[in-house]
């Protein structure tokens, strides 16, 4: 089922579109607001958010990066999928900056999330759920496996640390820092962009929808959707290079949600689908933690001279991430062909049992 | 939902019974013949296959036990089912000599299914399913992995040959082939066995099927319904006691399982859903070997002196068969709710979506 034209914004083809229950758009442009003037809106107010966010660094490193890292990558998103409406040489050096600033400033919290994740997967791997059992300590390989990767993930994100704020200090830096100044006052548009609103920015959102969907269909939905099929768990011992391959398309769907998402935020682009976009984007955020921290664990694997109960808990860890890999799978191929997220580990326990997956594909 | 009463035999409460698709009912005893008489035609029937085993096994040893085990199980359960048809202190004697005999001939083939299954899942592990994948070389952790796991496993199923070999050679055995030949003409029947056989024999059926039914019911089936509630996989690196103590219920239904089973092959016993309660006790059998597995696993990484890669290797292959447990769980659970099974692994990848779990429990 491919879309056959990417104008006219995205399709209501339901069975490709996570349908129901759409959040409510966006307030529309005024009548005769032009495509330039609604992107020239929604950088400057994404610009403004970079701005504050570089003022905040004093104060709050955490909150002041989360901000920076996301405006950079909604100005950098929305100018790729709206290319047509600013200056093409432009566009292409601020997108480039942004997406270096951006990697830069999403390493730090991507170890600390990396480690909570592994820290936490140990503690459940180690002792059981349920109060009585919790007191029992964890098993020698478990505990070492856990300073391992405290010892490994911290020295990372150390290391990320300095290196943002080496950058940061840079003139290249700077020169992203200026570009944002002044895009917060100027955009520089082309004719294209003299157009209404409403008849340049559907299609181009409708492209960004129709590169997700043509991505999506070209994912194993149907394997991914039967429970426990062990696809992302195969050659989990392998050569890591066939494990990276096989998930690749899946990271690839990733970005291209968030491309989607923000098009999708510009005043006057339709809508297409945004609640059940958001839902699907967590799911394979949580598909891309589960997948890097799999590496990172076989990575710590590699380290010389570690005792085999280190390793073997190292290898129960990677083998349980990569089955979190193949449950966000589940949950995503079951979200998009049903418009409704299966009850996956987060699900309540005592749910009724109707209410599981499929009970709602009918 | 507790059965009332265990008179009455099964209960027609579809909500417990895997219901749908019954097979036919044995061939009904003729009308008038005693609980005594239908009991003691099936008890002769498998002493016969007991003899035949026992004559067969200097052709063909594998055929010749699975005879002998598959007999001496019904009859012991039979035994033990209908226990107030037969003298007691006989009944009770014969059943321990023969749950001693099954298990000791039970032992071999299973330490060969499960040398089988985890060699098959170090393959999957190590290589991608796809051809041009399955080129690629075993990784060296999962070759060693391997190799002490062939060394181990094949040293206990010779062990556990030679201990079969022994005892079929001792006093002990000839005792109990000589009360199986004695069986095979006679059976020692209480008078409670002069009844008619649907009088006596369904209401003792339905109490192995409560007895089944209810301890199905302490299972944690709703969260095991859950795809992915990684409930199985808690505790996979804590103290063995822990997962042992948590896989005991459902290791208890499937004896359970058994019991009913051979309950309702005794002819005029009733017919307690016999197709779905094979299916589960199949899904049960997986549960118990995937379990089993895992714990050969865990004995293998306590090996002194393995290297990192073996014991990380073993990890993972460890964590995958609790994933195992898991599924069958899964599998178990919906088999139970709704009458048929989810297509997990085994299911076609290509089978149409609407076909998955759900959609058939409406």
């Amino acid at each position: 089922v491919a879309i056959g034209t990417a104008a006219g914004g995205p399709p209501a083809d339901t069975a490709r579109t996570p349908g129901a229950g759409r959040r409510p758009a966006e307030p529309a442009p005024e009548a005769g607001c032009t495509g330039g003037e609604a992107l020239a809106r929604y950088l400057q107010a994404q610009a403004a958010s970079f701005l504050r966010g570089l003022s905040l660094r004093g104060e709050n490193e955490t909150e002041a990066d989360a901000l920076l890292c996301g405006s950079a990558r909604r100005i950098a998103g929305v100018l790729h999928t709206y290319r047509p409406l600013t200056d093409e040489a432009w566009a292409e050096h601020l997108r480039a900056e942004l997406g270096w600033m951006a990697a830069l400033l999403g390493r730090e919290p991507e170890y600390t999330g990396r480690l909570a994740r592994l820290l936490e997967a140990l503690r459940r791997l180690s002792a059981a759920g349920d109060a009585a059992d919790s007191a029992a300590p964890p098993t020698l390989g478990a505990a070492r496996a856990a300073a391992l990767l405290e010892r490994q993930l911290t020295l990372a994100r150390t290391r990320a640390h300095s290196a943002t704020l080496q950058a940061m200090g840079s003139g290249r830096f700077h020169a992203v820092a200026d570009a944002i100044a002044v895009l917060a006052s100027e955009v520089p548009l082309t004719p294209a962009a003299g157009h209404t609103a409403t008849s340049v920015l559907p299609p181009l959102a409708g492209q960004a929808y129709t590169r997700l969907a043509d991505a999506v269909d070209a994912l194993p939905l149907h394997r991914a959707g039967h429970p426990y099929n062990a696809e992302a768990v195969e050659a989990a011992l392998g050569a890591e290079l066939t494990a990276d391959l096989r998930d690749a398309p899946w990271h690839q769907v990733r970005v291209l949600l968030r491309l989607t998402r923000y098009a999708a935020e510009v005043p006057g682009a339709g809508d297409a689908g945004a609640t059940h976009l958001s839902e699907a984007a967590q799911l394979l955020q949580r598909h891309h933690e589960a997948a890097e921290s799999a590496s990172a664990v076989a990575a710590a694997a590699r380290t010389p001279r570690i005792a085999p109960a280190t390793a073997y808990a190292l290898g129960v860890l990677h083998a349980d991430q990569r089955h979190e890999v193949e449950a966000a799978r589940f949950a995503f191929s079951w979200l998009w062909q049903t418009g409704s997220a299966p009850h996956a580990r987060s699900g309540l326990p005592d749910r009724q049992f109707s209410a599981a997956p499929g009970a709602r594909s009918q």
